[in-house]
């Protein structure tokens, strides 16, 4: 169990099996983003077709709403949801700091106020791990603090070493062995930082570590050297995943980086919004083009929406405010994101992912790829 | 093509089959409304597994938005809206009275300016044929008035006289023989006036007559004598369709009256705002008690909500505003109204129509039969 073999590597790039008690899934891996028990207007049938593998849950969301008690009676997520496979639940502590209201923070716990009723929760390493483990994710998150950006460099030491003592107090209440905790790497865009949390991380030795407090309104060209930086110095032999990242170009780079594993709500977000990933870029359906083409949004994807429907039938729902637009485009765009890491994948078998990659992104970025992007699929 | 053979006959209820140039439907049946061009929130392969029949078009919505010229570009509305079986379109006379400003309705035409953006707009009965004809139903409906309810009785007689007159414009200027024009007999809850509009319409013998003008503000005292008097003068040998009709008591009392084709936007919208149909009655999901319970919305239901959620959840979805909510509440109704008519052809089939009927009503009604529904399924 949590057994990670890794099959192919190409550079820093590799094609894993990670093994978890529902079910293993090949890394490079997307996951979609099933905040509050739900990715946003998809079914889990839906879910297996586009070959999703593991699904996200929000500890923060669900234990608010509606509550950890009643996703348990349900033997947890997989019941309550009716997705069958894997599921990954974040820590709480992100939502803490981006929706919580007056939050306090101490040695012991963050205190806040729920964003739904103005409630006072508290929410600590135990109780988070008492919630995750009641939602019964096959991966769980160690709690942590994932500070603003920017921030103080004193602010974001003295975070990732209290980060650091949380994980030991999860480690140590974790009470199911069929649940994988990761641990979490802080330290913003500091290499001195990123080492640090390192240094207080490794030594729990979890079955998988994850790269956290990035993409929080930093640009790219900060972001991916503080990614390689952090993925060059996490252990070969375990799962690396970078937190609530991303869009197409990220998983492109941060694969070429050695990530394993991504998530983000942005496919359905901009889905909802009328945007659709391909490989000429977004496509906006909300524009005046595509109302009249008889095209599919991507004649490459083996989506339903883009196997049925054009893209002016698209931009005739989006205009009429019809329900199924958000939902197709949702689709089409999380079956865009699993096609790109399976693309990925297979580039790296072939040994040739560095290839691939600036091919991608010729076509992705019109010609002009940006150095962050060049510099980090060239990394050996 | 457009045949109609009765198969089995109970009282006045009957099973037949309707041969259309997309296929042929078994009757009674329950049409869902697609009327921008999709079933809110429903994917044609979801109206295939829930065995949805026929699929309603709204000419005023597409001529308006996105234009019938588009959806003629995509060979039609199977084209456009990938449902690959039968659909029936509406004239428009129904949304002119019922969305239109300012109309003014002469013996040409109707004009009226447009919900969307106030534009002016002319709908005649050729023009409605005009557009009917790009949108390439297999049935479609001639161009009509929909009087108000209440309305006076000079204004409704010379409403359906105009109605009739329009009739005989839509048959003269229709040219596709592979469309059924089924024409509207009107003529409110006045037997004298359905009488006159009988006589006015039958004469065209078309392969189909609908019954128009009821469920529009009337009691059900008021309209099930109107469907019972004009259905029985309606030809034996013609599919009857009952248009805006209904909820799942009207339903099992139009078939008892020979109804065989019913539509409504009631299943999508009320599973919209968070209701279920069920043999007990409407479910409301808002209420506090499912939020508890572990169990499906119905349990004899085949769908893939009821298959795969508790009630539970569906009550948690509807409380985050989640879009999974209004989309499986949306599909368990429709899969509801078809289970029903299909129980309903079954029931005629063995020569029990009323009894199975009455046993229906005894439950959903939860013991108290209205006096309208107990005359319409002992009709004989």
């Amino acid at each position: 169990m949590f057994e990670f073999d890794i099959h192919h590597r190409d550079g820093l790039a590799r094609v894993s099996s990670f093994h978890t008690p529902r079910g293993t899934v090949t890394t490079p891996m997307f996951m979609p983003v099933g905040t509050q028990g739900t990715v946003k207007g998809i079914s889990p049938e839906e879910l297996l077709n586009i070959k999703s593998q593991m699904i996200l849950g929000n500890t923060y969301h669900l234990m608010l709403r509606p509550g950890e008690k009643l996703v348990e009676a349900h033997s947890g997520l997989p019941g309550f949801t009716a997705y069958p496979g894997p599921f990954l639940t974040d820590s709480g502590g992100f939502q803490v700091m981006s929706l919580g209201h007056m939050r306090k923070i101490t040695e012991h716990s963050v205190t806040f106020k729920s964003h739904l009723d103005g409630s006072l929760v508290e929410l600590s390493p135990e109780r988070s791990i008492e919630v995750q483990e009641a939602l019964g994710a096959d991966v769980i998150m160690a709690f942590d603090e994932c500070p603003p950006f920017p921030a103080e460099i004193p602010y974001i030491r003295a975070s990732l070493e209290r980060t650091a003592r949380w994980l030991e107090r999860c480690v140590t209440v974790k009470k199911k062995p069929e649940q994988a905790l990761f641990a979490i790497v802080q330290g913003g865009i500091h290499e001195e930082l990123r080492q640090l949390s390192l240094d207080l991380t490794l030594p729990f030795n979890t079955p998988g570590f994850a790269i956290g407090g990035l993409a929080v309104g930093e640009s790219k060209e900060e972001m991916f050297p503080a990614v390689e930086f952090t993925s060059r110095r996490l252990p070969e032999s375990k799962p690396r995943y970078l937190m609530g990242v991303g869009h197409p170009e990220d998983l492109v780079a941060g694969i070429a980086l050695g990530v394993d594993m991504f998530d983000c709500v942005y496919p359905t977000r901009t889905g909802r919004f009328g945007y659709a990933l391909t490989d000429d870029g977004r496509l906006n359906l909300n524009s005046s083009a595509p109302r009249q083409q008889l095209e599919p949004v991507d004649a490459e994807c083996d989506c339903y929406a883009c196997r049925h429907y054009t893209r002016a039938y698209l931009a005739h729902l989006l205009r009429a405010e019809e329900m199924l637009a958000p939902r197709m485009l949702s689709l089409h765009n999380l079956r865009y994101l699993h096609r790109l890491v399976e693309r990925a994948r297979q580039a790296i078998e072939q040994g040739r992912y560095a290839e691939w990659a600036d091919e991608w992104a010729k076509r992705y970025f019109k010609g002009k790829v940006p150095e962050w992007f060049a510099h980090s699929i060239h990394s050996r």
